[in-house]
Formats: C-alpha cells, structure tokens, sequence
C-alpha cells in the first residue's frame, strides 16, 4: 500500500467510524499535507481515490464532502434457461486464469484461494516439518491407492458435521477436490454423456466434462436457493441425463447455501429419474452458519451420490488432498483413482491427519468462518462504495467469493485485459459457463480484505464505470448521483 | 528373519565363499545344534531350506552335501505376435496388487518399489522438513498448473544426462509418472484410437488406455532389445495406429536397455507413418551404464515423442512428482493436467528442486545403481538355486525388476493365491498384457537383497516347483538333477 491509499484507507475508516457525518467538509488539502507530513499530490490522490469509490464528493472552491451512505447492491435474480446439452467451448480464459505464473505486482482478485497467513494453521506446517523430520519411511513410500487410513478416518469422522454417515472405507484419498471431481464424472458417464449441472458453475468441473467428451446442460440457477428444481425436472424430462453436478454449500461462485428441503427435493428428482448426483462440498466447511448443513449425500439411501471434497479451501490448496465418498460407483472411483495418479502424496496425508486428530481443525474453521463473515459484508460495501450503481451481488452464506452481475452492456473478458495493465485480475463471468453466458458477470475473492484490496476493487468498479460509459451508459457521476432512483426501477 | 532362516543364510555364504566346496560333506545336525546353540529342528529346517534352493542334496545315511553350483537361468525369448488391436481387459490382478493395504507380515516381491532406506536421501527429508518449519506460504499455496519453474529448470539440466535438450518451459510437472502417462495418453488419442505397446508392458499404461476408452494393439518384444520393429512395422502398415508407448530405458518389467539404433529405427518409423511415441523414462535414471542412453525424445526433432518421467524410482515414489515434456502436444496437456489434478503439490516440489540444485542427486544414482547391479546378480543366482531349472530369467540392464518366465504349465495368478498362505506376493505376468498373456511369468522385485528377500524367493520358487509337478511335471528333486540336461535341450 503506497502513501495515498494509506491516507486514503484512514479518511475511510473515520467517515465508516461516524467522526465525519453525511454532508459534512473533510480537512482542506493545506491541513491533511500539515497533519501527515505528505505531499499536496498524495493528499489530492487520496482524496481522488474516495471520490472514484463514491465515498465523498468534491465541490468547487468548497472543499471535499462526506456524500450519503450508499445502499449495498441488491442480488442478483435467476438466469434464463437453456435449451439443450452442449459441448464445453470455454478453455482460453481459465488456462489464462490458472496457468500464468503468478506475478507478485498483480492483484488476483478472481482466485478461489482462502486465506493461508492465519496463525491457527502454524500446527499444519509443524506437522508437515515432523513427519519429514522422523525420517519415516512411510513418507517417501508409495500409499495405498486408498490412501491412508488415519486421514480417512478423520475424514469420516468430521463428515459427521455435515451428518454424512461414511466409513473410512467409503473414502478414496485424492490430489484435491480437481482428482475428485475429474474421478466422479469419469465413473458416471462415458463420452457423449449429459451432465446437468447449476449455471454459473465452477469452471473446473466444465472443463473435466469437456475433456471427457461429455455434454452439459445449464440449468438456471436461483442465486440465494440454487438449481431451479422446475428447469431441471423439464430437463430430466427432456433429455437422457447421466447425473446432476451442484455445490449446494458455499456454492462457487455464487455463494448461496441450498436449503435443506430444496436438497431433499433435489434427491428426489434424482431418484426419480434415476440420475446420480455428484456434489462438490470443497467449501462446505466454510459455511458461516453453525453447524453447517447436512450435505445431499447425508440423504443418500440407494449409493447415488458421490460426494467430492479437499482440504483446498478450508486450510491450504497448496496440499492437494481431497477426497471422494463415490457410493455405488466406488469401484469405477478406484479404477480411475489409479490411472489418474498413482496414488496421492503420503507426507501431506499424514501431516494432515495428525493435525485434525490433535484438534486444530476446528479452531482454525472457527476462525476462518468469523473472518470470511466479516470480509464479505466489508466487500459488499466496497463493491457499494466503488462500482456503478446498476452492479447485483450476491450475499455468500459461506466461502470467500462473491459474484457480481453488472449492467447487461459490460463485457467482463475485456474488463480484464483492460485491467492487466492497471495490476488486477478478475474472473470473467464465462469461465463459469459451458458457452460463454454470463459475460456481464465477474468473480472476486474476500478471502483477505484490507486497503490494498479495497484499492483494487475500487480500480475495477472504475474500470466497469468506465467502461459503461463508453458503452453509452450514463456516466459515472450521474450514476452514481442516481442511485436511489435506479434501485427504485429495478 | 527366524532362527531357522537365519543358519540357512549363514551356510550359504560359506557354501557361496567356497568354504564348503560342490561335492562337500556339510557338518552333521548334532554338530551344528552344538556350534549355533539351536534346537535339532531348526537345524533340519535351516537344511530343508538349503534343500528346496537346490544348493545342497541329502544322501540317506550320509548327511548333507553341497550340490555342483547351479548356472543362472538364460534369457526368454521373443513372445508370439498378436493379431489384432484388442480393448484391456485385466484390472483385478492391478487393483489387487496396487489397492491393498500394504501388511507388514506379507513379503511384496512383485511391487515396483525402490530401495528408499539409503543414506543419500536424508538431505531430501532435511528440505522437506526445512520448507515446512520456513512456514512459507508458497508450501501451503495453489502452484501454477505448469509446476514450480526451480523444479522445471533442474529436470531441464539432468535431462541433458539422456542428451534431451529440453527447455524448462517445454515440462509440465505432474504428480507422479502415472499421471503423465495419463496426460500423454489423452492427449494423442480419444475413444477408440489404437495405441500399439511392448509386451509385456507397464499395467499402468495399459489401464490408462482401458479407461479412456482406447484399444492396444501389443507387439512383440525380445526381452533384451525392445519391441519388435518389424512386427510394429507390419501392424502400422494394417491399422490405424496413433501412438507407440514404450519404456526403452530400464525396461518394466523386462529390464533391457533399447540400443541406440533400435531407438532410432523406432523413430524413424513413427515418422513414417506419423504416429505419436509416448516415452516412459521414468526408470531411466538407473541405468546401470553410465552415462546412460540418450532418450528417443532426444532424437525428436518434431515435437513427436512425448516424454514422460518421475522421481518416484530414482528417488522415493511417495512424493507424487513426475513430469511430462508433451511436444507438439504441450497445449492438450497442460488441459489434461488441469482437468486431471489442477496443480502439482507445492512442498514437495520445492524440496526436490533443492535437494537436486544442491547436488545430492547424482551421488544418490550411484550408489542406488551400484546397490540395483549387485542385487541383480544376487537375484539371478537365488533364482537358479531355488527355481525349476525350466525357469528362463531376463538380465536387466538398470532398475531393480526382473521378469521370470516359468514353464508353459505355470499359472501365475494361481501361484500369487497359494504364495498369499505363505505371505508372499509375487506380480503375476497377465498384469502386464491387455488379455492376459504371459500367464507363466512373474515379476520379482530386488531393490533390496537379504536373507528374508532370498527366503521370499525360496517360498515362490518351491511353490513354482509344486505346482509344475502338480501339472504333470518331473518332480522337483529330478528337476535339479537334470539342470544341466534340460538346459542343453532348450
């Protein structure tokens, strides 16, 4: 953070604070340049940083003033249907997403990456430290395709917090939720195959349904409840689907936590039409509300769920342990387990065991929960304070992701290359979907939430108002002067 | 190691030192209860042993004498061609051998297992422990879906071993070699595309090819040169052929080095008929000859041959790093790798590139090749003292498996059941063909070499030999009399 959004960040948080009042006159430039020891520039950059982000107001030769609280953005509403299966087209964004090489200068504001600084995960690394530091020749040995036991028992065991009654044995160890997920669609369907799933919907499983040959079917999506039942009954109705693929908690990227009858109506159509289920819980754990939801697969009676999680989100990505629960297809999970790789690194299994078995999971689950909550209602405001007064957000229920809808006229692809050269990365709404919809949306991540997160968010809403403009939207100024009244229209 | 099979060792190397010369009289039961202070039946157990291995004879009456010393087994020959391209139809003998759980009581003689106990791998252990105590984010954190560039660089250097001149920027790390051959496989070929292999082959390759859908077509191999190019030639000329897999250096399981000519024959080919070479070089390392072979990718001069390797051999197979350099098909690739695991796991990552920059590699091959060379030896010659003199053995030029290839009668999958009693697991040889050839074959393992891994041996060997004189064969006893007969015969 540079000595502008410092300044910037303090004048914030006074206005936030209550000790400047709506309407009232901020500190002239002459006396902040005085009271900081800072240049006139920093103070003016300061200032015109409040300003872009709708917090204050400039008046000539009056001075800057405290503008009225801005409402957070409403959520956004369900999407329209599709009418038939297709092949995944979208690949160039998420390789351009997920394989650039992190640059430490860049902000990647789009990443599904939590927060990995807390202290309550310091007893991980010291595990991770002590199991190479025994020389144990288990580490550096082959495990058992399975993977280890220990680690699936406390599995099993903290399976029980979402009320999925699972053995050790219905587990298989994967290289995170990805070898989860790649292994549950390979066990359903072949090439060819219709994969139903939620829209927008995480672009890693689109891809693995695009590399396996298989179709997908977008389902609209309610972003507070989820899948649309009617769509998908309609759906299931009209074409030969193989199994429905939802994240019913912590939804990515929509952040919604199904209710619990929605899920049992959704294992019923299931049943009905004898389709399996594949449900990806990877953010599961981070439901803000405790105890979380049952999963789907906690309803499961006849197998049909395969149910995929990791430790990626709630801990540490970097450890690529996940697992599937695969029910009645738990030997096509083995076999696909096996070619896929091998089996899964032992030395992070065993770390990982010993951590949750001592008991620091849930204290550092407690803690994320706490600080992801308090994130989102802080980026919610930052997303109020800096974008265009036309933008939806969601309101996540758990994770770190929050979606954002904007006017129709945006287009979120060149949103980002415009970006790259201000130092911000998003995720551009198609990523999320097999064909490109969704163009006027973007992901962002709250996992951290400080000023340098709040500048690059106030970069992009200005992008986005930028971009409107030229567009032929009303400018940013009106918009912004317009609020009010463009909430009242909706 | 028991009482019993301790004295056993214990003559051997007398009778192996020539202490006790062929023809010998060896000291009497009473002598040796006195001198070892045992009991008579460990004695005569310790005799049995020695017995059964074929190393000495009983004479009623007279005592025990030291039997003329046994020539090694001669190589196999070249196996029949197949007719066609046919879908894999063995996973039971995989999944049984690869999905238990290891017991600590049964002795795996057919795993593909390294020695991991050697001293030269500490310093690996220091920098995974090291990573972990730094509490560096970067451990905990989402790698790039290419793989850490430090790692890529030092794969880059030791490639330039095999005369590979790769660019970091050409490898993508994976986890494990099981997940580059899955890579390169889905990256040649879709459902139904044939993919021509040496056979016997890796079972793992085969199963990737099952489970994509793809058809083999198995060719011929001699076990001390590779696959037959003129039986491939013919079988590209007939079908519609889209990759060639094969593993030239360190074989598995047959354990020949391809020369180099038969390697640039076999490229030359496949660019004749402008098919895919997928190079499995993941034992190459450990070729006992130094410098080792050049790889076929270090022939590649259009992007043809896509190399795949790993640590998981040289070095210890529980991190799950390998590496794939896909060529022309770097872009499919690095989708398959996406879709498949999304990111390579980061800590282990980090503690190679270090353990290989700061130069404990290269002393680690030595040692491991030398260790690797002289338990081949001391694998061939238990093989001659404890198996039917109708036992063929390759001689492995690097890696530490050796191929036996029994009498016609021998079921080897039928043996792996009675060796379970006897908690002794061999890999039976239709494991590594797509329909079950090489019935009379197993594979051994002889990454370590002591009395219990010769007593293992003695168990399989024994059982090979009841079996066969279950069959119908010349009993055990008139076996090793007429070694040298049936030798000659052949």
């Amino acid at each position: 953070m540079n000595r502008y959004e410092r300044l910037a960040c303090e004048l914030r948080s006074r206005i936030e604070e209550g000790y400047y009042q709506a309407g009232e006159r901020l500190p002239s430039v002459r006396d902040l340049v005085e009271a900081h020891r800072v240049s006139i520039s920093t103070v003016q950059h300061a200032y015109q940083l409040l300003e872009s982000g709708g917090l204050i107001e400039a008046r000539p030769r009056s001075g800057h003033f405290v503008r009225p609280r801005r409402e957070r953005p409403p959520p956004p509403s369900i999407g329209r249907a599709m009418q038939r299966p297709v092949e995944v087209s979208q690949w160039d964004q998420v390789r351009e997403g997920t394989c650039l090489l992190p640059n430490s200068k860049t902000f990647y504001l789009g990443r599904g990456m939590p927060d990995i600084d807390a202290p309550t995960l310091r007893p991980l690394l010291r595990a991770l430290s002590r199991h190479a530091r025994r020389q144990s020749l288990v580490t550096l040995n082959y495990d058992s395709l399975q993977g280890q036991r220990s680690l699936r028992e406390q599995i099993a065991r903290l399976a029980l917090g979402a009320e999925s009654h699972l053995h050790p044995d219905d587990l298989v160890i994967t290289t995170g939720c990805h070898e989860a997920i790649s292994i549950a669609m390979r066990a359903v369907g072949e090439p060819g195959a219709i994969i139903a799933v939620d829209s927008p919907s995480f672009y890693g499983s689109l891809q693995a349904i695009r590399s396996y040959g298989m179709k997908v079917m977008e389902i609209p999506t309610d972003p507070s409840r989820g899948i649309s039942l009617d769509a998908l009954e309609l759906a299931l109705e009209q074409w030969p689907i193989r199994a429905i693929q939802v994240t019913p908690s912590c939804n990515n990227p929509l952040g919604y936590g199904m209710p619990l009858e929605h899920r049992r109506a959704l294992y019923a159509l299931a049943q009905r039409f004898d389709v399996m289920i594949i449900e990806d819980d990877v953010y599961g754990d981070l439901e803000y509300a405790f105890p979380r939801q049952p999963t789907i697969k906690s309803l499961d009676t006849d197998g049909r769920v395969l149910l995929c999680g990791s430790f990626s989100k709630a801990l540490a990505p970097g450890l690529r342990i996940g697992w599937i629960a695969p029910g009645r297809h738990f030997e096509r999970a083995m076999h696909m387990k096996y070619v896929g790789t091998g089996s899964t690194a032992t030395h992070a299994q065993l770390a990982l065991a010993d951590f949750i078995e001592e008991g620091h999971y849930d204290p550092h689950l407690r803690r994320m929960r706490a600080q992801y909550l308090r994130n989102r209602d802080a980026m919610l405001d930052a997303v109020a304070a800096h974008f265009p007064a036309s933008t939806y957000a969601t309101r996540p229920q758990g994770g770190f992701l929050l979606w954002l809808e904007c006017a129709p006229e945006l287009d979120s692809i060149a949103l980002n290359q415009r970006l790259t050269e201000q130092k911000v990365r998003i995720a551009p709404g198609p990523m999320f979907s097999a064909v490109g919809k969704h163009r006027n949306c973007l992901r962002i991540n709250y996992a951290t939430f400080d000023p340098q997160v709040e500048a690059a968010v106030a970069r992009v809403g200005a992008e986005v108002a930028r971009m409107l403009e030229e567009a032929g939207q009303a400018p940013l100024a009106q918009l912004a002067e317009d609020a009010g009244a463009a909430e009242a229209a909706r």
